[in-house]
Parts: C-alpha cells; sequence; structure tokens
C-alpha cells in the first residue's frame, strides 16, 4: 500500500509537506495517491540516521552485506507483477521492458552480493615489517577499501527500477558498506516507494541500524539540494540531465568539505559506419540503427544519437532504409510531459537553424493530453558539424542525426572535436577496423566503452563493463556506474601502521581468514601470511 | 650546466620572460643563475607537444615505460653529488637527508617500473561472450585502465627530488602513459633544471617523442593557472599550502569540462597518546616525539602537530621532557623566507588568543637575513580546541600543540570533530589499543593512515602505503600520492565490446601474452582465455 510518505529510517516522513502527484504519460492524468514532499528536518533526519548506521553498517562483514542485498533482490522478485503494473502506470514504458528491469534490478543487487561474499573487491595490500633493513627498518604496512559514508542518490526518470531507488548505484554503495539515502524522482514516485518499502524492510529482517537506507520525495531540487550539502553526506550519485547534473557537480563541490559527486549526464553516442561493411549490410545496418535509436522512444542514456556516413550511394541507400523505417513508425510515448516538451522544442529549435535538415518524421495522430512524440531522422554535413558542435549534443527521443563526411580526413577531425560520450560504435568489417585504427584510437580518448558491430542501447551488468565517460558524458570519467566495478566509487583507502593482529580488519589479518585474494610485497597471493 | 630556462620537450624556453633567483636559506642571499619565467606561448607549446607524444606514449608498452623509468632513476644516481649541492644550497636541507631524498625519488621511479613491467596493475576484465544465452546473448565485454592525457605537476617547496620534478606524481603519472608537464617551485629552481635535464634526456636516449615532458619556471602563479586551465590537460597533481591547493581545485572544477584535481594540502597528523603507554614510556614518547616534529624544520606534510593528553601527573611529566627538548633545541633553518615569515605570523596570531599557551620556545641567536625560527611548544584545553578550531589548523614549521583533555569523553567528542588528516598516531600497548577501539573507529574515517607506537613522519615508498586523507589533507580522499597505488590516479577504464582480437590492447587479447593478472568472469587469472 502506498502511503505518498517519505521513508526515514523505521519510521515515516510527515505528511505536512505540498504534494505533488505522479502523471500517466498515455492520458496525461493524476494517478493517486498523493506523495508528500519532504522537509529539510527529514532531511536532518534522514542523515542522522545514516551517519549513526554507519558506525556498524560500514564494518559489516561481506557475508552479511551480501544476504541483505540478496534479501532486497528477492523482496522485489515478489512484488514484480505490482512493481510493474505501477511502473508501466507512471512512465508509460511497456510491461516486458520492465519485467526485464526487474529482473536486472535483482541481478544487479545479486552481482554485488557475490562480490562483497567473495571479498577481494577491497584490494587488501600487506607490506610486512622489515626490522632489519638498513640503513631503516621498515614498518609493518597494510592497506585496503573503506567505505566513505552516507551517500546520496538520485532517482533517474528513463530506468523507474534500475537507476533508481534500488538501482546500480544503490545497490554499489550499499556493498561497499555506505548507507543510503534516495531522493525519488518525481516521475514515478510510487514505483519508488514501492521499492523503498522493500528495502526498509529489508534492513529490519537482517537485523541492520534503521538508518542504512532513507528515501525523500520532493517534486522540486530543494531536498536534492540540501542532502548534497549535508555535513554528513560524503558523496553522491546521480543519473539524468546536464544542466541537473552539472547543478548538483557544482554544489559538491563548493562544500566546505567538497565531496565526490558521480553525475551521469550527457552522451550522444557517436556511430560510425565504415565502407567495407556500409557495401555489404547497409540495409541491415540501417534496421539495426533504426532499432536502436527508437528503443524506449530514444529514452536511453546510449542512444546512437550521431550517425557517421561518407558522401556515396551506399549511404544514400542506408539512409533511404532509415527513412522508411522512420516514416513507418509509430508514435512513441516519452516519460514525462517535461521530456516531451523538452524534445519538441530541441528539435523545433535545431530545425530554425539552416545547417540541419529533417529527412524523415513519424506521424502523430494523438495530439492532445498524452506524451507522445515523433521519431526524426536529421542530416547535416561534416562540415556543418564542425562549425557547430551545438548539432552534437544529446537530443534525448526517438530521433538521430545523420552526418555525412566529406573524406576520411575530416573525419578524423570530427572525431577530435567530439566532447566525452559514454560510447561510440564502430560498424565495421575486420579490415575496416584495421584501416581506421587512427580513428579507434581519438575514440579511445573520448568515450568509456567502444563497440564493434553492435549497439550501444543495452548495457551488459557484469565485471568488465564501463557505463562512464569523459565530461559531459558524466562528472568524472575514471568511474562507472554499472557493473561490478562500480563498487570503487563509494571507497577509499586506509591504511594501517603496525597494528596488532586484533585491531586490524579481517582482510588484513596475518592469516586471511577470508581467504581473499591479497597483495602482498607486491604480489597477488590467497595465501596466508608467513608468520 | 644550469641554462635557467624552461625545457619544452627537445628544446629550451625563450629567455625573454622576466627573470627570478632561488635564496640561499643560510644567508638570504641570490644564487647564480636568474631562471627565465615561461611565458603563455611556452604553455601552448608544451602541452601541443604533450598532446602529440600523449598518441605514442599512451600506449608505449610496459616494458618500454619501465626501461625509461629506470634510465630516469639511474640518471639521476649519476649526478647525485651535484644534485643534493645545489638542493642544499637552494633549500638549507642538509646533506645526509638530500643524500636520501635523491635515493628514495630513484627508488619510487624503479618501483612504478616494477609495476608496469609486470602489467597487471591495468586490471585487465574480460567476460566473454555467451552467444547462446538466454533471452539475449552476451556480448564479448573486455576493459582495462588507461592513461588520462597530459598531467601537469607542480614541485613542492619540502621535498625538492621525491615531490618535484621526477617525483612521485611525475613518477605515476610517467608509469600510467600520461606525458608530464611540470611547474618547477621557484625555491629550487636549479635543482629542477637539472632534474629536467635528466628526464629530458632520457626520453631522447629511450627514442621517445620529445612531449612525454616539458619542465615550465615561474616564480608566480600565471604559469600554473595557464597550465590547469589548458584544454589539453587532463589531470593535476599538487602538494603544497591549502590556499594554494583549493584555488587549483577551483581551477580545475571551473573549466568547461573539469578536470581531476589531486591536491596535496594540509593535514596536522594527530597522536594520542594513550593511558597505559603514557603511564609506561611517556618520556620515551617525549623524545620520539620531539624528533618527529622537528625533523626537517617541522616541514613534514606529516609532522605531528596536534598532541592529546590527558591531565594527569604522567602526561605533565611527558610535556616536562619535551620542554627540555625544546629549550635546548638549536635554531630550526626554514625553507624559504615566505615560509618562515608564515611561521612566525601564524605563531604571533595564534599567541594572541587567550586561549593558548606558549610552554617552550628554543633560543634564537641569529636574527638576520637567514632562514631560522624557534621551535615552539604550545598548549590548550580540550575545551579551548573544541571551542576554537582553527587551533587544530596546520603551522608549518617545528612546533607542535598539545592538548589536555579533561576525560576520555571529551577526547571522543574532539576526535569526531577533527578535519580530514593526512595520518593520526596512537601511542598505546595492546590493552589501550583494545580499549580505544572507538577512537580508532572514529579515526578511520578521518585520516589516510594509521600508525600505532611509531611517528607518521617518514612514509614509506612500498604497495600498501597510502598518503592522503579526507579533505583539507587532499582535495580528494579516494586517492594515494605515496606507493605503488598512485598509479591509478592518472587513469581511467575503458572497455572494448565485440572487439576482434588484433585491435584489443595485448592485456585483453585471448592468449594473454603479457602474462598478467586478469579477472575472467570476476576470477582472478592468469592463464589465457579458452577458445
Amino acid at each position: 500500500m502506498l502511503l505518498g510518505q517519505s521513508i526515514l529510517g523505521s519510521k515515516r516522513g510527515a505528511k505536512s509537506g505540498a504534494t505533488f502527484s505522479a502523471v500517466n504519460p498515455a492520458t496525461g492524468k493524476q494517478i493517486d495517491p498523493a506523495f508528500h514532499s519532504a522537509s529539510e528536518q527529514d532531511v536532518q533526519t534522514a542523515a542522522q540516521l545514516a551517519e549513526e548506521a554507519f558506525a556498524i553498517y560500514g564494518k559489516l562483514p561481506g557475508k552479511e552485506k551480501g544476504a541483505f542485498l540478496r534479501h532486497i533482490a528477492k523482496g522485489l522478485e515478489g512484488i514484480a507483477d505490482q512493481l510493474v503494473e505501477r511502473a508501466n502506470l507512471e512512465t508509460g514504458l511497456p510491461t516486458k521492458r520492465l519485467q526485464g528491469e526487474v529482473a536486472r534490478t535483482a541481478n544487479q543487487l545479486r552481482l554485488f552480493a557475490e562480490v562483497v561474499e567473495e571479498g577481494s573487491w577491497a584490494m587488501a595490500r600487506i607490506d610486512p615489517a622489515e626490522p632489519n633493513r638498513a640503513p631503516l627498518p621498515r614498518a609493518d604496512i597494510r592497506s585496503m577499501l573503506r567505505p566513505l559514508g552516507p551517500v546520496v542518490v538520485f532517482g533517474a526518470s528513463n530506468f523507474p527500477l534500475a537507476f533508481s531507488v534500488a538501482g546500480g548505484d544503490t545497490a554499489s554503495a550499499l556493498a561497499a558498506g555506505n548507507p543510503v539515502i534516495v531522493k525519488a524522482h518525481p516521475a514515478h514516485p510510487g514505483t519508488s516507494e514501492l521499492v523503498g518499502q522493500i528495502i526498509q524492510q529489508s534492513v529490519r529482517d537482517c537485523g541492520l541500524p534503521p538508518g542504512v537506507f532513507a528515501l525523500l520525495f520532493d517534486s522540486g531540487t530543494q531536498i536534492g539540494g540540501a542532502l548534497v550539502q549535508h555535513p554528513f553526506v560524503k558523496a553522491v550519485g546521480f543519473t539524468g540531465s546536464l544542466a541537473g547534473g552539472k547543478a548538483l557537480m557544482q554544489l559538491a563541490a563548493s562544500r566546505p568539505d567538497p565531496i565526490p559527486c558521480y553525475a551521469e549526464m550527457s552522451s550522444t553516442n557517436p556511430l560510425f559506419v565504415l565502407p567495407e561493411a556500409l557495401r555489404m549490410r547497409g540495409p541491415q545496418i540501417a534496421t539495426g540503427l533504426f532499432g536502436s535509436f527508437t528503443l524506449g522512444s530514444g529514452q536511453f542514456c546510449t542512444k546512437p544519437g550521431l550517425v557517421f556516413l561518407p558522401q556515396n550511394e551506399h549511404a544514400d541507400g542506408l539512409v533511404e532504409e532509415v527513412k522508411k523505417n522512420v516514416a513507418a513508425a509509430p508514435e512513441f510515448l516519452m516519460l514525462t510531459g517535461g521530456i516531451r516538451s523538452h524534445y519538441e522544442s530541441t528539435a523545433a529549435e535545431r530545425q530554425k537553424r539552416d545547417n540541419l535538415e529533417l529527412l524523415a518524421k513519424s506521424s502523430r495522430t494523438n495530439t492532445d493530453e498524452s506524451f507522445q512524440v515523433a521519431s526524426m531522422l536529421l542530416q547535416a554535413t561534416g562540415n556543418e558539424l564542425l562549425q557547430d558542435s551545438e548539432l552534437a549534443r544529446e537530443m534525448f527521443g526517438p530521433s538521430t542525426l545523420v552526418v555525412r563526411y566529406s573524406d576520411r580526413k575530416q573525419l578524423l577531425e570530427i572525431a577530435r572535436s567530439l566532447e566525452g560520450h559514454l560510447t561510440a560504435t564502430l560498424q565495421g568489417t575486420e579490415a575496416d577496423i584495421a584501416e581506421y585504427a587512427d580513428l579507434i584510437a581519438i575514440l579511445e580518448r573520448k568515450v568509456g566503452r567502444l563497440i564493434v558491430n553492435g549497439y550501444p542501447t543495452g548495457v551488459e551488468v557484469c565485471h568488465a563493463m564501463v557505463h562512464g565517460g569523459p565530461f559531459p558524458a558524466t562528472s568524472d570519467g575514471r568511474s562507472t556506474s554499472v557493473g561490478s566495478q562500480a563498487i570503487y566509487r563509494f571507497t577509499r583507502p586506509v591504511c594501517y601502521q603496525d597494528f596488532p593482529q586484533a585491531a586490524l580488519p579481517e582482510e588484513l589479518q596475518n592469516e586471511n581468514p577470508l581467504h581473499i585474494w591479497r597483495m602482498v610485497n607486491g604480489q597477488l597471493t590467497r595465501e596466508a601470511l608467513a608468520q
């Protein structure tokens, strides 16, 4: 049952705050119940509880954190139908996609459970004492990763489950030992509350301090801002717009004690169709490309929004195929009225420029309350893009921009001019890939993930995944928000010099009771330390 | 031979810039030759060369980078006498200390050489394709750490070798594959030029692109600021004052594309003498403490500047011992006139407050041109410190502040109120350490390194060292500037999806040609990948 109140540890927030409601994208109508915005006092309570919880939760053994994460995963699967139904109402995303997202969210939690149960993630390092070293003896030096403290996570509009209340940032922060305070995305508060209740119950069932988790509602930016500035908060995770992310980066950097802010913000995900592949399978690429840039109504941060093609007949053929697909496309439902307006105003603004051609647009019968938009295929020349880098900026929705470059030299020049993106994709034969090694070398500096002969949408949750990239794709290109490496974002190394065994964390004790991989004198080993 | 000109790849900077000279701390007199400040054009040249060099150097095999680092180390050892002589003139640091610093600087370079020759540092991860997975096949996902691009390193005044031109940041940045542009510290330009010449020669001898290294002189802040803001620069390493570090953090964060800035700034390194140890070996601790806070004239970032003692007779006895040591101490030579003035004005300012007692001060016969100061022992109560956190701020020089706390409750309250520091030290028996687990738990969140029964000065260069800590000790508590883990600060992960073998970096190829440790499907292994 939805109460419309924030979750503060084992309690609920007051019913006093201004209210807001979710809106059904298919009808434009409000959905019950009303949600109460949190107060500054709620922020203080959540932060205080998180700070208190950290003393215990930050040192919880990996097996117990793993059990907690698995408990949440099981809880979510237990209410999967209810979650999918509510999320569908609030986001308009198809049922099948949402079922997949529940599964992915649970699997993410289990992946991090595996990582902390196994334990080697903590990067334990031991350099034993050398009492007889000359001219000076060496002390016993040991270090490992420790959690940072309370982490604030902002739910994302476009992944109501996998990047929201129990999403990737929450899972990685909890896995590393950090209490989490989630600021729910106001577009799907009901889904958020359902998930929050599962986590709250899991905290209780696992006997953890209540402040390990909190969930705050707010339709505006005030509560989020207050959270990022709270002295007890030690890091921020955000997935959203460039403007929102930059505002949070600024808040985090201007605190009396600046804290890390991981914001995933804006990416156009350039896709390059190389010559031989273009000749051999242009129409096939056209189909794949159309599927990728319209998937989820183009509301993926990995949507390919820039497609580079030469000026030849094979490229003309590919473009024709995409045009046909766009023209025949159904309407696309957007997540919120705000996203719909932004998509349409950006499209209108770009079309006013004389450097952009609208090649195709799908029809739209329904122009009333529902949040529907048309798919668009736009085109510019390489010169036009070089002269107006604004064209390369993200346009969130079911559109893409084809850029027709004049020659290879121009292609490399454009690649060098690109800002940071999450991904870059190459469609190419092995010969193409070898031939365009210089292009790939440029792109390696621009993105977090390079894809050959696939499409950027669809981010595998695994150990080797990197979902990140240089600014403005993210605030911090040294990190990933997807995959098990994300556990590192909410940690810092702590070093223990000449500590007695009993005062050391288990990870660093001589006998290696957790049987984890450690670096001893520079060598990886799972052996106990020779006495 | 010293030319007094910046080093720009294989060339030298113009002789047109305003000149400045080093000053001998023992005499206050200028030392030849004059050094020419770099120009904005020199900044542009250095950045352009570094950017060009990165395309090659960023992909250089570990063995070649290792050879380069070893070549520099050998070169420095080859001119050790000359380096020590010049550094002694410019810094007043004793010959023996400087000989040790040459050795340490060479050893740091060799430690990073080992790390990159071995190769496992790159954290290669492979999740092989699962073409038959349902409902969707899994792509082949591989990732590893890559260098960021040109890095700017600021030389530190207090380590003319180990934290300057070929110091820790330079070594770790070069090891990871980043070209380095050093802004020399104006207090030891001659030492800087000698070291810069060795690196320049090593670049040449190893056949590397000239832009791998540059060294720029400037007596002010203009050139440093221009470097941090240059679009080609991708990260910053700095060791120095809080004001200087905060200014660079601000510059790095306010770029159109914010970049990581690792500034090590300010730390008072609290030291706690626990009850049993105090009873058993107070006088011994007094001697060790005095040695530590006056080492290098108290100009170490790890100087213990806050000493916590209870209000009992054992503590009185320890304080008496320190007083005797201070009163009998010789004069202390400071690195620069600016540091001397700052030490003296800070001491005068603090003594004006009525919450600080001067317990002892060493005599100073020489009050003329040399940069000498007196050692000082100050005291305050726990209450006074709680009411005036300014007292806990770093005072760079041969002084320390004894804080007499009223009881254990107050001690914990003070510990909770501390800002971030590089280190915290506990003098205690095993029983003390067990008894004060709550204090240690608080300190773990405040510092990068915890020391039992040692002193914080003396930072071992090894694999497990952490020389870092929460703000304001550093700008980024997730990192260390000493030890082999420092290689991670100038890297980011890059992911390769479905790449043909030939297009993959060697680290990620199936056969594991470098025989490095990799994570395959979440398990560490050095085996080749089963085909």
